[in-house]
C-alpha cells in the first residue's frame, strides 16, 4: 500500500479569487514523484475553528498532512492557533525561533513578529537552516508558509523523508474520441483491475483526441496492461506513446 | 448575509499532479464578482462513495454547490453516479439529452456515449443550448464538465441567477513589512470588526512589501475604514492605492 497524504490550503485570498493557489499542484506533483498517494485537498478560510477541524480530520485519515498558509505575523495568520486548538494543545513560543529572531532583528523585534515564533506545544522544527520560518511538524502534520517560493524551498529540504516505491506511468495519445475507446478501457480494467487508468479528452488539438494514462507501482503489470491496451486499439489509433 | 458557495473538484488527474486545476480559481473569482462568498473547495478522487459524501455535506452547509469533472463517457466518469448515490436518487437517462445525441451522432451512438445522458432522477437541465453537456442541477448542486473552456462557457450562460449584493474592494500597497504594520491592522479591526481585511507579503518587488486588501459590502463603511487605516500609517508608507 502506498503512503497517503492530504493537503490543506489555508487562505481567504484563494477562496475570494484574489490569488490562484499553486501550492497544492506543487505538493501533488512532488508527492506523486516520490510515490505518495495524495487523496484529498481542502481549501479553507483563515478561521481557527475550521482549521482545527479540517487538519485533525485529515491527520486521522491520511499518513501525512501538508498545510500551506496563515503563518505570518498578522491578524489573519491563525494556522498555528487553529492546529493547536484542533489537537487540544497549547501554543508556546519556541525558544530557538525567538532567539534567532532577536539575533537578526535586534530592537526591531515586536509582538507581531514574535507571533512567528509560536508553535503548538510538542512541535518539532524541520528545515531549520531557514531563518524564521522552518517547517513546523506536529504529529503527522507539516506546516508550511504560503509564499510559493519559500514553501518550495522548504519542501525540497525535507522531501526525502517521504520517498516511497515509485509509480510507473505510460501515456498513450489516441486519435479516436472517448466515446469510441470507452469500452476498450472497460475491458482492460476487467483484466487489470489494479491498473490506475485515466482518460482525458483534449480539445483543439488536431493530432489526437484523448490522452490515456496507465499507472502502477508494478512495472511488469504496467507493461502487460499497456501491451493489451495497444493491441485492442484499432489500426492507426495511436498518435504517440510516452 | 451573503449567499455562500462550496466548490467540489473531482478528478484523480489533479490529485496525482498530472493536471493543474484552474476551474476552482475561475469559480472563486467569478462568484466573488457576483457577490457570493465561497467558503470551501474540496478536491477529491473519481470515487462514487467519496463524491456522494462530499457533495451532500457541501449541499447541507452552503447555499450553492458547484462541481467540476467526471461527466464524460468513460470508466472514471462517476460524478453523476456519485451525486445520485449521495442523495439516495436513481440515475436515469434524460430523454432530451438522449434525443439530441441520437439526432447528432446517428449510428455512432453507443452505450459509452449514452452515459453522458445520465442524470440523477429529478435533475433540471440548464444552459441547454449546449448540445450534449448542459449544466445538470440537482437540489442546490450545479454539475459542470471538467474541461475549462466548456465549464467557463456554461457558467457564463447561467451566472446571473447567482448575482448578489457586490463586494467593494480597496487595495493598499505598503512599503513597510507586515511586522511593522501588523499592530495597525489589529487596531483597525477593533474599530471596524466587520471589515474583511487581508495582508499579503510580497517578495522580490522593490516598491512595496505588503498588499493590504480591505473589503465590505457596505461602501461607506469601507471608505471610513480605508481613511482610518491610511491615517494610521507612517508618512510615506503608501506606495499605491487601488
Amino acid at each position: 500500500m502506498s503512503k497517503t497524504a492530504g493537503i490543506v490550503i489555508i487562505g481567504n485570498e484563494v477562496l475570494s479569487g484574489k490569488t490562484q493557489d499553486i501550492n497544492s499542484h506543487f505538493f501533488c506533483a512532488e508527492l506523486r514523484q516520490l510515490g505518495v498517494d495524495v487523496q484529498k485537498i481542502a481549501t479553507i478560510p483563515d478561521e481557527i475553528e475550521l482549521i482545527g477541524q479540517e487538519v485533525v480530520a485529515f491527520s486521522q485519515r491520511f499518513d501525512w498532512v501538508f498545510t500551506s498558509g496563515g503563518v505570518g505575523p498578522t491578524h489573519d495568520d491563525v494556522t498555528i492557533d487553529g492546529i493547536a486548538h484542533g489537537f487540544g494543545l497549547k501554543v508556546i513560543r519556541h525558544p530557538d525561533i525567538e532567539r534567532r529572531m532577536r539575533q537578526r532583528l535586534g530592537a526591531e523585534v515586536n509582538e507581531a513578529r514574535l507571533r512567528m515564533a509560536n508553535v503548538p506545544e510538542g512541535a518539532e522544527l524541520l528545515a531549520t537552516e531557514a531563518l524564521f520560518a522552518p517547517v513546523v511538524k506536529i504529529h503527522n502534520v507539516f506546516i508550511f508558509p504560503g509564499i510559493p517560493k519559500i514553501l518550495q524551498e522548504r519542501f525540497h529540504a525535507i522531501k526525502e523523508r517521504f520517498r516511497d516505491a515509485p509509480y510507473f506511468l505510460k501515456i498513450v495519445y489516441v486519435r479516436q474520441g472517448e466515446g469510441v475507446i470507452a469500452s476498450l478501457m472497460n475491458d482492460l480494467l476487467l483484466k487489470y483491475p489494479n491498473l490506475l487508468l485515466g482518460s482525458y479528452p483534449v480539445l483543439d488539438i488536431a493530432d489526437y483526441k484523448v490522452k490515456v494514462t496507465l499507472e502502477s507501482k508494478d512495472s511488469d503489470y504496467l507493461d502487460q496492461a499497456l501491451q493489451r491496451f495497444l493491441s485492442s486499439l484499432p489500426d492507426g489509433a495511436v498518435h504517440r506513446i510516452q
